[in-house]
This record gives structure tokens, C-alpha cells and sequence, in this order.
């Protein structure tokens, strides 16, 4: 356990500004490997996005928002144009290493937005600016995911079963995650949880990642294939599903790991609550439905040879490799933000949970 | 390609007489390596079962009638008591190989039964029956699945998207196999699918043996983790859902390898026809309902390490690693025999099956 221990108090995503480095812990190796990335080069921080070495929405976009500062302290033009030129190609291509990810962008914007708003200022004033920004974004990730683990955890009560899918948990954001923050929060006030862990084909993050960080908190944990949560939701193990969301469309459609479509038909045919646990900046309300979302495919030898001392399935055979699917709103019993919970029908709560958002930061 | 046409000239399972060896494609090291095991020892026989080395319950049927031959041959005792006690000792041991496959128990029941029905015969007469009964299980094991075969084939046309789980193939089998026999049979006559084959957790047999042999036979197969089969039927790639059944209870409810209850709640989500092929010695009149069929655990390290380089979940979670789940009867749009097709309900059309197969028997 006292390795186990290390890795909970080591951060998922980091700055040393000293070094200039974007600092991670590998999550492809994990958990059988501890390693801590230094990353000083763009193309690195770009292949660690696009090989999930950082993976998780809200971890993206800090990684994002500390790549794009890291990219803007090195550029070495005085004036703002050539700047801002050089920041702008920097900025589109990190923008690329993951299309789905709508918090790489989001932050990315968020960055090149001081830069857009402060014209006025120097090369040196602007970065000063830039580096407070991705700060920020981190810090407020950090609240954002204890206001959802508060939300969620008024749906559960000690001792309930819970099934997750993926990793949506402390290693994706920067404290606590997402879908797993309730029951992180829940264990820092002495509650008990049963979780099952779908393993999450092809790339393992439930097995690898969700597992491991329950585990090392103490939570009672069951890890299992995709394929058997139906059993273990027959069973009556399973109190509520939480997940995590890449993005979610403003009809309450939620793209996230691909497999979480299934997870939400199986738990609304065994009558158990389905949530979506997400921060505001996962929702795209100018994307209407599931459908309209772009859903990367990934390469076939993540399925076939992955993980494998031999590749185990026939040379020539086709694979179909999506990395995510959406669970359709109608499945969805609440969508669950840092600003509340969303109830259907969610064309009209995703805007009340924007409209709270937009009084927050007002005040 | 030769080499993948040498694998499906082999037999699953066979029978050589002269070596007194029970022959089988060792379906673990499929598809990078094709081993030909030559088993003449009753404990290896056993292992070969329990580790799925032969697998699908057709074939393990088959192998059962093989093995416990091979055992009564070597039965030095020269009187029937003697002969029978050292008989039911080797029935029962290799009855104990896989509990849940009926097929094994129906195979060595009714091998047993030629033993009990010739009491009057000489120890060296029983064993020549004894011959004749294995070798007509095959036999009749072949004729079973191309009527299976047949019976499918009328549900679906050329160029149907077919999704299956785990592999009820050939090699399941002694020819054509039960879900796939429609597939396979179809090819013969020059007809093509689409098949998806879910890789089916944690021993991947889709992967490795059911796009093996679809492949070999030039369907234009696709594998997909289990977890991707909700995006392929939302994306109106399947017409149809086949799968095999490793018992089926008298209300329809029809165990088979676990995800199997999963895909069947997903294809009724969709309005796709989930059918259950298999033979009549599958169904289990004795048993009401999925609840009663005793389901086997399997060994953590099947979902924690097996096919792994290195353990890819964490040293003390919790694994839970059924074998099998039953898809409900509700969910079940018909199930497919040698002696045609059940509809709902069930409880009435499993006994025409049964009556019909009566008939045909004494005929």
C-alpha cells in the first residue's frame, strides 16, 4: 500500500514553470508502472494527449491550457503579431492531438483569448497573463470536481453499489474527477461504497486507472469485464451508474468511452439511475444532438494486438474501433455539473444550469 | 490463405481408435498457433475441457463420448460389475470438467445408458457398442448443426449484417457449428454476410475463433469489443443477432457465455431479432427458468492477467468473473433447433420442438 500511497499524492497534471515542463504521470503504464513525464517538447506534449498518456476531459484541457503556455514562453518574436501568429500555430496543433475532446479546445480558446484581449500589452506582460490563465484553469478545475462530487453524492447513501465505465476518476482531472468524485468525497467523511468497474476495451482505463485509484483510497472494488455488467446489475449490486462525459449535446446526448451507450440501455432496463457527471465545460450547447458529434476511430491493433504478447485475432480480419459512443438522453436520469444537477428534459435544464453558471461568475 | 485452409480441413474433435486418443485443435493457441493434441490420458482429457481447450457444447458432448470410450477401453475388469464401477468412476470424473455444459452430462449419460442396457453383452461387446454410440454423437452432431444451419438460413437473405457473441462456430462443433451454421451454410451456396464478432471477455473466443473461422471461410468479418455492439447496431449494421446457448431452460430463458443477456437487452433496444441456436440436447425441460441453471466462477486472472504482458489491474481489487449470464426469454425472438424454430411462448413451442423430434425418432 505504501507504494499505492506515492500515487495518490502525485498530481495528475502539472506545471514546473521553473523547467518549463508539463509534468504527468503516465497513465498508459499504469498500474503497473509509476512513471512521471517531463515534457519540455510540443511534439511530446501533443503525442501524450494523442497516446492517452494524459487522458481524461478535464485533465486534457489543463494539460492543454500548460501546453499552449509552455509553447507561447518560448516563442521568441517582441511584437504581437508575429506572436500572436506563432501562438495560433501552436495552439492548432495541440488542438488536433484529440477531436472529441471539446475541453481541448475549450481551453486552448480560453488561452488564446487573453492573448486576443490584450493587444495593448507586451510580449512579456502577455505571457505573465497566459500563465496565470492555465493556473487558473487548474485551480478551477479542482473546485469544479468537488462541487460535483457534492451533487452526486446527495443522489447515494453509504453502502450503495455503484458501476462505472471507464476512468473519469482523480487521474482525469486534478483532484477527485468526476464520475468517481462522490465517492472520493464520500470516503474523506468515512462512507463506504461497493464499486464495479467495467475493464473498458479496448485500452483497459477501468481496470487499469479506475480500480487502481478506488483501490488505493480504500474503496471496496470490483473489477469486471464490459460484458458483465448486465449480470452484475441482475444481480441487484448496482444502486446508480456514474460516468463521465467527453461531450454532452444540448438535448442531454452524452458522448463519452465508447460502451457507455450499452451501460445506459442495460441500467434503464433494470430500472437502476443512470448519471452523467460532468463540468459545464463538457457541455456544447451549440451541438444539438448525439449524432452531431464526431466520434474518432481509432487504430485496429488497439483492439487486436494491444496489451498482447501475440496478436490475437486473424491477420486480414476487419475491426471497427470507435473511441466513444453517446447514451441517449432518454436514458439519462440527471446530468450532473459543478452549477447542479440536470433532470429531463434537458433542452431546458442544460440552460437553467447555464444560467446559474453565468450568475456565479457575475458575483 | 493455406494455412488458414489446412485449419479448416482439421476436425474440432475426433476420434482415433488406434492410438486410443481423443484428437482436438487446441483452441487456446488460436489463431497464431494450430496445435493438434493427441490426448490419451483421462486427466488430460479433463484439463482439455475445464481449460476450453475443446470448447462450444456441442463439441464438448462430443469429446465426453470419446473420452469415457477411451477410459472403458482401457477397463481391464472382464466381469460387468466390475466393468461398471470402474466405468461410472470415469464418467463422473469427467462429467466434473465443466459443470455447466449439458451436453457433457447428456453425452456421457447416454453413453452409460448403452452400458446399463446390455448387461447380458460381454465387457469386450460393451466396448464395441460403446464405439458405435461416440462415433454416432458425431455423427448425429453433424446432422444437427446442418439442420440448424438450414433453419437459420430462412430468417436471414444474402447480405445481412449478422452480430454474434463468443464463438457457437464450427469449431465449436464438429461441422458448420450452431450460431454460425447459417453463415457457413450460406457460404456454400455462394451467398454473403457482414458478420461482427464481439471479441467476448475475458477469453476473447470471438477474437481468436469465430473471425478465425469466418475469415478462413471468406465472410467479411468484423471484430469489435464487446462494448462497441451498441454503436453498431445504433449505426443499422445488423439485421440480425445469433448466438449459441450452453443450456436452455423450459421457459426459453437460455444460458450462454456471459455478455450474452447484455447483447440481448440491447438488440430488444434497437428492434433487432436476437435468435438462440442450438441443439435439442441443450434444452433443459427439467429446469423452469435461467435462475435455476447454476452458473460457474471463474479465476480472477482470466480478466486481471491472461493474454497480458504484465498484470493490468491493480494487486488486491476484487474480481467478479461469471462464465455466464442467460438472456431472458422476453428478449428472445426465436430459438433455432435441428427440429425447427420455437416462438414465443416458450413453455408451449419447446415441447412441439420436443414432440416433433419424438416423432421423427420413431419414425
Amino acid at each position: 500500500m505504501s507504494e499505492v500511497k506515492n500515487i495518490m499524492s502525485y498530481e495528475t497534471v502539472a506545471l514546473d514553470d521553473e523547467k518549463s515542463a508539463l509534468v504527468i504521470l503516465d497513465q498508459t503504464r499504469l498500474p503497473y508502472e509509476v512513471e512521471v513525464l517531463e515534457l519540455t517538447e510540443q511534439k511530446d506534449i501533443w503525442e501524450a494527449i494523442y497516446l492517452l498518456k494524459v487522458r481524461g476531459a478535464p485533465a486534457i484541457g489543463v494539460a492543454g491550457g500548460f501546453g499552449v503556455y509552455l509553447a507561447a514562453k518560448q516563442i521568441q518574436a517582441d511584437n504581437y503579431d508575429d506572436f500572436y501568429a506563432e501562438f495560433k500555430k501552436a495552439k492548432e496543433y495541440l488542438d488536433s492531438s484529440r477531436p472529441t475532446a471539446v475541453n481541448l479546445s475549450w481551453a486552448l480558446n480560453r488561452m488564446e483569448k487573453v492573448v486576443l484581449d490584450n493587444k495593448d500589452k507586451t510580449v512579456a506582460e502577455i505571457k505573465e497573463l497566459l500563465h496565470k490563465e492555465c493556473v487558473a484553469i487548474k485551480d478551477e478545475d479542482v473546485w469544479m470536481c468537488r462541487q460535483i462530487g457534492e451533487y452526486g453524492l446527495s443522489l447515494i447513501k453509504d453502502g450503495d453499489g455503484i458501476l462505472t465505465h471507464c476512468n473519469a476518476g482523480q487521474l482525469a482531472t486534478s483532484k477527485y474527477g468526476t464520475a468517481l468524485a462522490p465517492i472520493h468525497l464520500g470516503r474523506e467523511r468515512g462512507m463506504n461504497f461497493r464499486v464495479y468497474t467495467d475493464e473498458t476495451r479496448p485500452l483497459l482505463q477501468g481496470a487499469r486507472l479506475s480500480s487502481f485509484e478506488l483501490h488505493a483510497d480504500g474503496v471496496d472494488t470490483t473489477v469486471i469485464c464490459d460484458n458483465m455488467a448486465s449480470q452484475v446489475m441482475k444481480n441487484g449490486w448496482v444502486n446508480a451508474v456514474f460516468v463521465g462525459c467527453d461531450r454532452v449535446a444540448a438535448n442531454g446526448d452524452a458522448c463519452n468511452k465508447i460502451g457507455t451507450s450499452g451501460v445506459a440501455i442495460l441500467a434503464k432496463y433494470y430500472g437502476i439511475p443512470f448519471y452523467v457527471l460532468g463540468p459545464t465545460s463538457t457541455i456544447d450547447m451549440s451541438i444539438e444532438k448525439g449524432e452531431d458529434i464526431h466520434i474518432e476511430q481509432r487504430p485496429a491493433e488497439e483492439v487486436t494486438e494491444m496489451w498482447y504478447k501475440k496478436r490475437m485475432a486473424p491477420e486480414g480480419v476487419k475491426v471497427y474501433n470507435p473511441a466513444f459512443d453517446f447514451a441517449d438522453h432518454e436514458l439519462i436520469a440527471g446530468i450532473i455539473t459543478e452549477y447542479g444537477i440536470a433532470r429531463p428534459p434537458y433542452t431546458e435544464s442544460l440552460k437553467e444550469i447555464f444560467r446559474k453558471k453565468a450568475e456565479a461568475q457575475q458575483k
